[in-house]
């Protein structure tokens, strides 16, 4: 039964913030019936989110009266919940709503959320809590499954956005794909998938070679990125990534107009012809593995300077580019089914 | 006042697999009375791990009747603890020892040890369990405080004791140099560090960081390197440490004879010209970073084969080379001391 959720983005209702209730109200299973921000109420979703249509921001919880499940809706650095939410928190789990976090802190290990979780016999989820202890081997892979995966300047780009819509594409063409989340909203979305940056160190290769390994009967996997090789806090998240998917195939994602680096605005994002060697060279140490396309995210800049610089990409790197919002994803749909039948990359 | 410590190794006792062992014994501060090796007693550590001269190793822990700490001295992939050796830290526990591990798997996690613990007033203590949480800013770094970090061509090939021995010869010299360490064993000898392989995976270069900005008013930080950035397995672990320590200069650290990815021996190890790049490149994505010396660990072959290789390594690379062990530090000494006078890294 679809559930109704109200999403909690308190002071953070953005496209770069709300990443999370961004993405669950375009792919998620369950109704979203309003968003819950005080600074902004009386707007709408599509308003402040470019997505979501009319779903109202509302001030409290009690102008949503249908909603039963509360969803953190943000994933700040950190990964910790803003104290001023533990209130509505609360609140919900006293009106007899399950509340769902992707966060690092986990609602679960909270004493105070717990017993009144027991109360009110309503259910935590912690969406990042994993027990993942297994290494990557680098055995057994198929060696006719076509592991796609997304790679970004930056992080918070649309890696995870790219990875669901060419699934979603490939799969209305007639493919057999499959989508591995490998972070919160990637689970959120399709109630499946390991949240590796949560993953202990050790363990983060192997926890994404698990997937692969669960899912490889598929003729497609088209795996979600984390982070990015050029951010100096979550790289080590993407090399592990890399490593444990072990992809034959890249697909570059990159925000126009997005100049810094994500949290440390004092270090300047390397040019992306840098970033995709950079990221071909740590997937090519034990397989040949190549950027087959660019998805850029245009949704700072307008129609006429997305037009340009999609073309400008496409002449500069000689590979497919589109936004797949703005302009749908058939050029890398093209690109990833060319690839695979082109079959140089199960040699 | 000392301790006197008999170091578990069960079934491991050899110089690849009782590395902590061979580290605690050479550089702790700890009397070590003992191995525990029912496998092999009789023998010595001298015999078997080539250090520690005339220690015994026994069969029981009543032949070390002096012994009032035990020492877990293995680091198997996975990091658990092996089931047979359950009996025997029970039975130090009852005998009043204090137990120490470095292991994935936490002794104060585990019920039937706390439990036995609390009995009989011994403090049982996890190496590898932390609460790291701080993601990494690259703010606050000191421009002349110059950081070195050895980087392997495999794991366990030598990057702890390499950044050991140079911190101890550039102190022997006279210089202002301190040693950082990053996993369980350079912990145990030094008294201080992050076991970074154990950090949640978006937390692994926060952590170096921090460690970083506690001790950057020395001139010289000599870091301990993890993993290798060709071992699919812990890949992330080095890689959070490259960009968390945000070193200028590199010591890549390779033993002789090494062939294949341990634990993953369908793997070969990649060129070493090639593993020096890929650390320069991912080292050198926001500052130069450059390699400046190899340290080879020879203990598999000749004295002869050693030197011939020490030359050939020499000729190809244009570096100092040099087993700190065998050769002494020397010129690796020199190699840090000329870069640091050089100057070339603090523009």
């Amino acid at each position: 039964m679809k559930r109704k959720t109200i999403i909690l983005t308190e002071g953070f209702t953005n496209p770069h913030t709300a990443k999370t209730a961004s993405s669950v109200i375009r792919y998620g299973d369950d109704d979203v019936v309003a968003l819950l921000d005080s600074t902004v109420a009386g707007q709408t979703s599509q308003d402040l989110l470019g997505v979501g249509g009319q779903i109202p921001i509302v001030a409290t919880l009690s102008e949503a009266p249908t909603a039963d499940h509360l969803l953190l809706g943000i994933a700040p650095p950190g990964g910790s919940i803003p104290p001023n939410w533990r209130k509505v928190i609360l609140e919900a789990i006293s009106s007899g709503m399950d509340v769902t976090a992707g966060l690092h802190d986990f609602l679960t290990d909270d004493d105070e959320f717990r017993t009144a979780a027991q109360a009110h016999g309503v259910t935590l989820t912690d969406v990042r809590k994993n027990e993942e202890r297994d290494i990557a081997r680098r055995v057994g892979l198929r060696d006719d499954c076509l592991r796609v995966l997304t790679v970004g300047h930056d992080c918070s780009v649309g890696k995870m956005l790219t990875s669901i819509e060419l699934t979603k594409g490939l799969q209305a063409a007639g493919h057999d794909a499959h989508f591995i989340a490998t972070g919160q909203t990637g689970i959120m979305v399709s109630g499946d998938g390991c949240p590796i940056d949560r993953v202990i160190a050790d363990f983060v290769s192997g926890a994404v070679e698990k997937m692969i390994l669960a899912h490889q009967h598929h003729d497609i996997l088209m795996i979600e990125g984390q982070g990015s090789l050029v951010h100096p806090s979550y790289s080590a998240v993407t090399l592990g990534l890399i490593h444990g998917a072990y992809p034959q195939a890249l697909i570059l994602v990159c925000e126009l107009g997005r100049e810094t680096i994500t949290g440390l605005e004092h270090l300047q994002i390397p040019p992306l012809a840098r970033v995709r060697e950079l990221n071909e060279v740590m997937a090519s140490i034990y397989q040949p593995c190549r950027t087959i396309g660019i998805a850029v995210n245009s949704r700072r800049v307008s129609a006429a300077e997305a037009a340009a610089e999609r073309k400008r990409l496409q002449d500069e790197f000689e590979l497919p580019v589109c936004d797949v919002v703005r302009d749908g994803p058939q050029d890398l749909l093209d690109a990833v089914i060319n690839f695979r039948e082109s079959k140089v990359w199960c040699s």
